[in-house]
């Protein structure tokens, strides 16, 4: 079975894990958000593929939930004696090797997919049925409008890092703007990958800062509502709060409120233009699952919090045996 | 006074401590070597000014030779695990700061010596009377050439670094290539000091790949020539072998012997085309003394050990002492 999932990067890591529980022998190619990428000190930084790099390969901090096991930060507190600006971006060692070669990489003239590949070679060794793909090649980045009073406008657009990083999401944000998103394209390996799927799955990811920019990439949700396989999409606000991060304080920005109907809504029905075949939503949003229905998209409540990979395996399962009749795929 | 030290990086570190010692008044700009400098990984490396830097800085490994107290390599371990090349360069995590910032201000567009003044304002914020000056800011580096049984021509060129480094300086140097000399200049902070200059001293740094680039940078030379100062070499070859280094192992390639009465009549006597008006041999080669001031270059001996900045300073006055009459600077 070919298994595409559309994924951000802590939860779309345990999201992935889960679904690789469920099904051991399946391919799984993990499309993975690059719009958070950011350029620090010379050095391009793609957090989300690394994060699910790191983890699904076995170096990631779980505990910490970001970046290497065993990190240290001596180099950047070299930077940090220098003076050196931004510093507010903890740029671990070991982190820092992955994107020394990466930059290197791409200097050279390869594409963000192959240096991917590269990286991964090292990482996913020991699961050849697993890969990463980088969402797009095209380098886009999120920046988050905020107010601020000092400026003639009122406002002023951050880095999604530095609104995240820095600012902790603590600021309104007005707007999200995806710099270079319309002159990005899917890649030819995420559009193989579709083409070819028994089944995509849409993490639990962040909608408007992971999940978004991948379905806002020209071409990409044509792609998903082409593909012959069911899509379905998973919640990742639980009881009107996101598990982790800070969805909520984003959804308000794009005019979508911070519930998993409405969220499931916003991605919308594959029969009316939207990219999804199944919506899940945990237990205690059973109660909205009429609205949901009610906007023309299947539904289905179960547990959804990612306690370890069997809990998340579980719901995967349960989501799959729910699936519209005929929709489900070849084993 | 004001001092001006042409030096190249660990010998060079170690005599302009001992000229600091004999001189704690005086204001000393060292005008150090860049043809060793190398990108390695995307970063700019510039061994001679960090080693200069870290240990006038206090931050150097003295007992290592090179490098950063304290260093780890934690970086490399991860290039390694990616399997990037080359892996025989010993980047340090607290060096590959120097190296981030550097890379950084020089693709801002920043002259090496801005960002040199910029690294040091760290390092020598306790001797505001001290200053390091890249001989230019146009990119020069050291190629060696190497015999190579599988090459066409019998032979091949190697970056200097990787000659030494990774070679261990074991192959015979068919020659010394010194790669955008042609083009480049020193800069103006340079023929200033040389101009305004009170003392000129040439450390017991290697000829070949150290003193003979700066040297060797077009106009240099000149400005040497035209300085007030009186100009003071120091042989870092004593009794027929290199204090520290592979000196040996170059001079054949320049055609000059391995002694240090031969170094001395290489840099030659201001009077007859060269560059200097003492040159201080240790007292184990006195029996060449007549050689030197044969060849018309006035000469004297003493112990040039460097075994502290205490014998080093001692051994700079002594030299001072000896200048001819008449060229003696002002106190």
């Amino acid at each position: 079975m070919q298994i595409v999932v559309l994924a951000g990067g802590v939860g779309g890591s345990k999201f992935v894990q889960g679904v690789r529980r469920a099904h051991p022998e399946a391919t799984i190619t993990v499309v993975g958000n690059t719009a958070d990428d950011i350029t620090l000190h010379g050095l391009r930084v793609c957090p989300d593929l690394d994060t699910m790099m790191y983890t699904l390969g076995g170096g990631g901090d779980d505990a910490r939930g970001w970046g290497r096991l065993d990190e240290s930060w001596r180099v950047l507190g070299e930077l940090s004696a220098y003076g050196l600006e931004p510093s507010w971006f903890s740029l671990g060692d070991l982190d820092l090797g992955t994107h020394l070669v990466r930059t290197q990489m791409l200097e050279a003239g390869y594409p963000l997919t192959e240096v991917t590949q590269a990286l991964c070679a090292r990482w996913l060794a020991d699961d050849p049925g697993l890969r990463l793909l980088p969402m797009s090649d095209d380098r886009v980045e999120t920046h988050v409008v905020i107010p601020d009073p000092d400026s003639p406008a009122g406002r002023r657009a951050v880095h999604f890092q530095e609104y995240w990083v820095r600012l902790h999401a603590v600021p309104e944000a007005l707007e999200v703007v995806r710099v270079g998103i319309e002159a990005a394209r899917p890649t030819a390996a995420v559009l193989a990958a579709l083409a070819a799927a028994d089944l995509v799955l849409v993490a639990p990811s962040n909608p408007v800062v992971s999940i978004g920019p991948i379905l806002a990439v020209p071409g990409l949700r044509a792609a998903l509502r082409a593909t012959p396989a069911p899509v379905v999409g998973f919640a990742g606000i639980l009881g009107g709060a996101p598990v982790l991060g800070m969805a909520h304080r984003l959804l308000p920005a794009i005019g979508v409120a911070v519930e998993a109907a409405a969220v499931g809504l916003h991605y919308g029905s594959r029969d009316a233009g939207g990219v999804l075949d199944l919506w899940v939503m945990d237990d205690r949003d059973a109660g909205s699952a009429a609205e949901v229905t009610g906007g023309g998209l299947a539904v289905t409540t179960t547990d959804l919090v990612m306690a370890d990979a069997d809990a998340t395996a579980a719901f995967v399962r349960h989501a799959l045996d729910r699936l519209p009749t005929g929709s489900a795929p070849a084993a």
